[in-house]
């Protein structure tokens, strides 16, 4: 099914595009009407300000992240570990490109996290979104008693710093393949921990 | 014994402390040298551009960060495993501020990745320079048998990313205590490693 193409859509989608394979500061007002193919007063009628557009760019970025990576990873088709290491795939996967992009989002918190709270903000929520994928697969492995749920927010923690770090190393060395090499080694983050506390 | 102060030096020191505490897009030339307190003509008799002065910022930034964090951390007084926990403690406790910056080298990454493969490409070797302090204490490690040497570049490797990504969720939460919290679980991503290896 087609998405709708309202000039508001058209504008929020666009903007997502070019603020990832730029960064903020670089994409104009400009350039997200010339993108969107509207006028100013278009943009904003619709939008206040760049700012205002982003937020609705990173709502809408993390509504088809869910869709299209975390929903189909961490469906329970297969062991809880196996979904965390397939997202890790899955990222790789969408990720490979002539220009690797990085995460949309760690890239905003990295260029704005000083400048703009509100941005900053809301890329938290959308960690915390991403900690609650990693929380409950981590739960279902811990049924088996070898992780304490005590760890198990640490872990997700730990996960999210992680896949954040493995898809800004992707995008330094311009190479995706790094995640996938990353991949092998999240899950001993988490028999890392099974291993400490197997003697209580 | 103070660093020399000429007026190339406070270019480059103030133009490093700026671009971290903002980003490089909005470092304007004009900014860089009031805060240095130099004329426009004396910025561009010693760099033609500001990309120019960003890349010594990083050089000096990377001098100092090896000389205060990772030759302390990574010194042979403690076992290597108790290097690496160290390493993060002390990363944590020079994030501690008001507002936390996050790394000087992976923000350029994300900010200009896409953008300045000249910035980029000397941020990956700053990496590959942290790298290599990892490299060296699971080389030490791994002389117990536990780690094998083929995978030493593999975990030296996602010790970086892990720690990249434990930076910016600390700037993302205005937070460095989160990277205490993670420091205790880098070693994960080593012992993991051990364990799958044992029965070889």
């Amino acid at each position: 099914m087609p998405r709708s193409s309202t000039t508001r859509t058209r504008l929020v989608e666009s903007a997502g595009a070019r603020i990832h394979a730029s960064s903020y500061a670089t994409a104009t007002v400009e350039d997200l009407c010339a993108d969107a193919g509207v006028q100013k007063g278009s943009f904003y009628y619709f939008f206040p300000s760049k700012r205002d557009l982003a937020l609705a760019a990173i709502d809408d970025q993390w509504s088809n992240t869910q869709v299209t990576i975390l929903e189909p990873a961490f469906a329970p088709d297969v062991e809880p570990l196996e979904r965390i290491a397939r997202f890790f795939r899955s990222v790789a996967d969408h990720q490979r490109a002539d220009v690797v992009l990085g995460c949309p989002f760690g890239n905003l918190a990295a260029e704005l996290g000083t400048q703009d709270h509100v941005i900053r903000d809301r890329v938290r929520e959308v960690f915390a979104g991403y900690q609650a994928y990693f929380e409950q697969a981590l739960r279902e492995a811990s049924a088996d008693g070898k992780l304490r749920e005590s760890d198990v927010l640490g872990v997700a923690q730990a996960l999210l710093a992680y896949f954040q770090g493995a898809l800004l190393l992707a995008k330094t060395r311009n190479d995706a393949t790094i995640i996938d090499a990353l991949a092998d080694h999240a899950v001993n983050l988490v028999v890392g921990t099974y291993r400490e506390k197997e003697p209580t």
